[in-house]
């Protein structure tokens, strides 16, 4: 059974969990917090020597970290994984814009607001997030106009990467009823069998 | 035949370059220049509408971005890109790293000393990366003090994804030196079939 060392209000683990309901893969989860140095102790660094959840347990002394990568892992040779060469890596494109244009941003500001000790504190630092993470919306916004989901017509991994902190921008101050197209893509996905809501 | 657009002095095109050299894949470059405006134009941002080099033009109209997942399409089914299931995440699970853990330091800073138009005014800022760069670092260090390449015993987009800054880490102020078993590594990639040293 697959093991899970994560915080449940973190998008990037959140699409673990998201990954293996929709899969209906058995999984135990085992909360970590970063806060409480819970990534920095000899024991989590062996499991990931990057020091970040979430970590995936494939068996004991098997660990996989990186959100996207293991997502592409649990879901290769499943229909949330495209096995068109070409869809794949328009999957991949999504993802990689997800943790360089879209997470950097989106989900550092909801931090800073929601999860700082001193969000105040986090003002000016909060709000030079906003145009990266407006821009990564637009950029979104656009696409699912004349779509449903990001990589043809069915639901992947790519909707999942962008789902986790999408959906929870608004704790980031950022407005997604200027994003109607996301908005209607985010209900879709909550429509997927096997939607699992954050822990909140 | 591919086109790229891209600067050949980004680590980030110079991956696709690899790539393509390695496989030996015909292609195009258009050189494109960020810092004067060529990613902003209208034409650029039909292409990528997140306004990024490199771009992959596949055919006329098709376009792919995001350096990562443009090698990936190109490699999949060469020994680049690994067949087995896990030795594929894994890969992927590098190159989340480099994208998320890797450039946002090491790429910054060498683009801070030595392509920003005054880089003394950006010193403060260069030093900031400095803590996150060598973790990094010191992660690559640990993993190749015992392996050939980052992923089994074969070099893969993996090692081309990590190679690309870090070959050039020194421009940013890092000091090899420290991390011998990179360096080591940094050679076996340059000794591969195909390689291609980055434009000056």
């Amino acid at each position: 059974m697959y093991k899970v060392y994560g915080m449940s209000a973190s998008g990037n683990c959140h699409k673990v969990r998201m990954v293996l309901e929709a899969l209906r893969l058995p999984y135990s989860w085992t909360e970590i917090d970063p806060g409480r140095g819970q990534t920095r102790t000899p024991e989590f660094l062996a499991m990931n020597p990057n020091g970040k959840v979430p970590v995936l347990e494939l068996e004991p002394g098997v660990w996989m970290s990186e959100s996207n990568a293991i997502m592409f892992y649990l879901a290769d040779g499943s229909t949330l994984v495209p096995s068109d060469r070409m869809q794949r890596a328009r999957a991949l494109e999504w993802m990689f814009f997800e943790q360089y244009s879209h997470e950097p941003f989106i989900a550092v500001a909801r931090y800073l607001h929601r999860f700082h000790p001193d969000p105040p504190s986090q003002r000016a630092l909060a709000e030079s997030k906003r145009e990266g993470g407006d821009r990564a919306l637009t950029v979104m916004e656009h696409h699912l106009e004349k779509r449903d989901f990001l990589v043809g017509p069915r639901y992947t991994v790519a909707d999942i990467a962008l789902y986790a902190y999408t959906h929870v921008a608004g704790e980031g101050g950022f407005d997604l009823g200027r994003y109607p197209a996301v908005r209607a893509w985010l209900e879709r996905v909550e429509a997927q069998p096997g939607y699992v809501r954050m822990p909140s």
